[in-house]
């Protein structure tokens, strides 16, 4: 696939969203390489860069990975109808379409040409995290991953490549980490799938910015345009 | 200030540094807008977009927040020198400057012409929060509030506005909601300066990619270029 023209920064900022259905081409390494290091280019508390990212692309390690994570997804779905659990927003417009997808994704895992653990090493933190690498700031520590991620996600979507942030594998992550062999000490914080889209990229809708921002206190109005 | 000419998305990526001395000059409404804006793009946990910028441009609020931030810098200071907390990385070449930075920061914060509060609504994070605000995942908690921050960073690049992801704060988190008028249930998970910058920025120095990316399982290495 030849390489798109490169986009300014707000058109990538602005159309990057969530992508759930992928084509199978494949990833070019060029590709893979360009977005882990623009993930890279993140802060991290202390500039301690405690990443780590582990690159699915063999079929049978992503066929064992996948499985893990559509249990994951069902057990998920499970408690969340019984006890009502997204009350809160389940009226909302994009609800039924972003269920949908993230159904769809979780069955067809395994045929994403590539799956990225995005890993936060505890062992790195300073005094971040116990000598036994629990967290004392779980703020500061994910304050170290998730810009990366972030990084990540646009980076993909300046090369015309589909991802959306997932942290459905935690509840499997033992074997997610076994598939990988992940060492003791290292928490796969994000699993991102990675490929064309057969979606299509936005622009988003969001909430109006005046709703979630203000000036000089709680409640007080941005300065309008 | 005229608008600089778009940057190509990983011209922003690669030279999105730290920036912890500012110019004096004002920032732009429409500049502040956008910056939040793009903010706002990023994606969260259940789609629920449960953030809120809160910034701080009145001189005596910044003052106080100064004042407050300033007190947390120099107790995390004598902490972290009496325990020997960095010295798994004081050593390293970016240390020493990034310190300078950090100590210029907090005695000139007052100065800097904006101040953000990046703030994490636990009200709005359904299963991922306790009934009384406590995080059952503190991993997609801050999945939703931190890629935002990471969008708020980088928007800023791109139209020349240097930025700092700061967590100091936390030591202070009460003053600094109070100043805001920030309600109960409601998190600052970052408080970001912006303003034009008084440093350069990068292109950043990062550990190699081949370190700490793999492909197929942990220690294994990526395809080179």
């Amino acid at each position: 696939m030849a390489d798109p023209a490169p986009l300014d920064f707000f058109t990538v900022v602005d159309t990057q969203r969530a992508i759930r259905r992928f084509r199978p081409d494949l990833v070019p390494d060029d590709a893979l390489r360009r977005v882990l290091e623009a993930a890279t280019r993140a802060p991290s508390a202390r500039g301690a860069e405690p990443w780590f990212f582990v690159v699915a692309r063999d079929a049978a390690l992503r066929a064992r990975i996948a499985a893990a994570y559509r249990r994951a997804w069902e057990a998920a779905r499970t408690v969340t109808a019984q006890a009502d659990l997204d009350a809160d927003l389940k009226d909302r417009p994009h609800y039924a379409r972003m269920m949908r997808g993230v159904d769809a994704l979780a069955r067809q895992l395994a045929t994403v040409p590539v799956l990225i653990a995005c890993c936060l090493d505890h062992r790195q933190l300073g005094p971040i995290a116990g000598p036994d690498g629990t967290l004392r700031s779980p703020c500061a520590a994910y304050a170290s991953i998730f810009p990366a991620v972030q990084n990540l996600l646009l980076a993909a979507r300046a090369l015309g490549l589909g991802t959306t942030l997932t942290t459905l594998h935690r509840g499997v992550e033992d074997e997610l980490a076994a598939a990988l062999a992940i060492p003791p000490g290292v928490e796969v914080a994000a699993l991102v799938p990675l490929g064309y889209p057969a979606d299509h990229f936005g622009p988003t809708r969001r909430k109006s910015l005046d709703a979630v921002a203000f000036l000089d206190g709680w409640g007080r109005p941005l300065p309008r345009r």
